[in-house]
């Protein structure tokens, strides 16, 4: 659908469909070589367009990952108070913040277009990236976690298995369960793998 | 369709095709009206042969159900030492049972298939039913715990999560980590989700 005008090439600043354009080559690129193996210039070539408008338009790469996500909410805004208050309580937050986005309708439906693509390898690599790299990975430095990568792999193993309980199979009684309710089952657990005692 | 015929006992002869046409409307029927909604009268109708047939081939509806999830171990063989030793250490030993059967490629790649059919609403009635009907939901009465839906549905979150992180998305360092490390990492998790105290 985006290949008819996919080599055009020259158009302004403000050319609504450059900015699509960018957007869906960022996202082919980002599903195909991951977000580590994607560069700014790579982008631009694939749009056919100079690298500096990528930046005018999107700003860093980070950037336009999140755009290119389609995220409802951009996950460096709405982890802010999880990251205020340090390590402590943060499980806790983490979830509150968690659950908020995905009780709301309006967030939780492009969210769940993105669990859905666990089907081929390009969804899989995007919500992976995604998730640890731009939602969660974020969050160990700041925080100050020891072990980094594998606590945040531990934290992800927890919020997408709630996704998938309440949100994907929609399994009683977590389907329907008070936020409140699911925040302090989740959080003892949340908080362990961020800052708990693991196996040496 | 391989499994066909690999554990027919006492065929009667002349009707190979009797078994897989079974299998089928038991699928089709699992998957559209889930495993409360289908009785092996309706199977049977669906598949044109008499109940009783039903019934000669696959023994109980559990039975029946297990067949046409196609799963690659009888999870109520695998999970037999589970339950043995009861509620204590109940956690532990159900993620190392877990973990042998996922950690086993020949067994890994039919489950995989499951886990992917949660893009369609039939696949999510079939993982949903499979998952927490036939393989956790018959724990919960026989290790003898209060609030069992919570808590299988809880294990199940948790399960769910890790079978994604390593299997599905591979994500490092848990792809690549040692089973015996993740039963100690995971278990305390699982543990408090089976028998620790939960928000009231």
């Amino acid at each position: 659908m985006s290949g008819a005008s996919s080599s055009t090439r020259g158009r302004r600043p403000g050319a609504p469909d450059t900015r699509a354009e960018i957007l869906a080559s960022a996202r082919a690129l980002f599903a195909t070589r991951g977000f580590a193996g994607t560069t700014i210039r790579a982008v631009a070539g694939e749009a056919s367009v100079d690298p500096a408008l990528v930046h005018h338009y999107f700003g860093s790469k980070d950037d336009l990952f999140v755009a290119a996500l389609e995220l409802p909410v951009d996950p460096r805004v709405a982890l802010a108070p999880v990251l205020e208050g340090g390590a402590e309580g943060a499980g806790e937050r983490l979830l509150r913040v968690f659950l908020s986005v995905w009780d709301d309708e309006s967030s939780r439906l492009p969210l769940l277009g993105l669990v859905r693509g666990v089907v081929d390898s390009e969804g899989r690599r995007l919500l992976r990236d995604g998730l640890l790299g731009v939602v969660l990975g974020p969050l160990a430095p700041r925080l100050g976690l020891d072990r980094p990568d594998e606590r945040v792999a531990l934290v992800a193993s927890q919020m997408i298995g709630l996704v998938m309980l309440r949100y994907v199979l929609e399994v009683e009684p977590l389907a329907s369960m008070d936020p409140d309710v699911l925040v302090a089952t989740y959080a003892p657990t949340v908080q362990r793998y961020l800052t708990g005692e693991l196996p040496p």
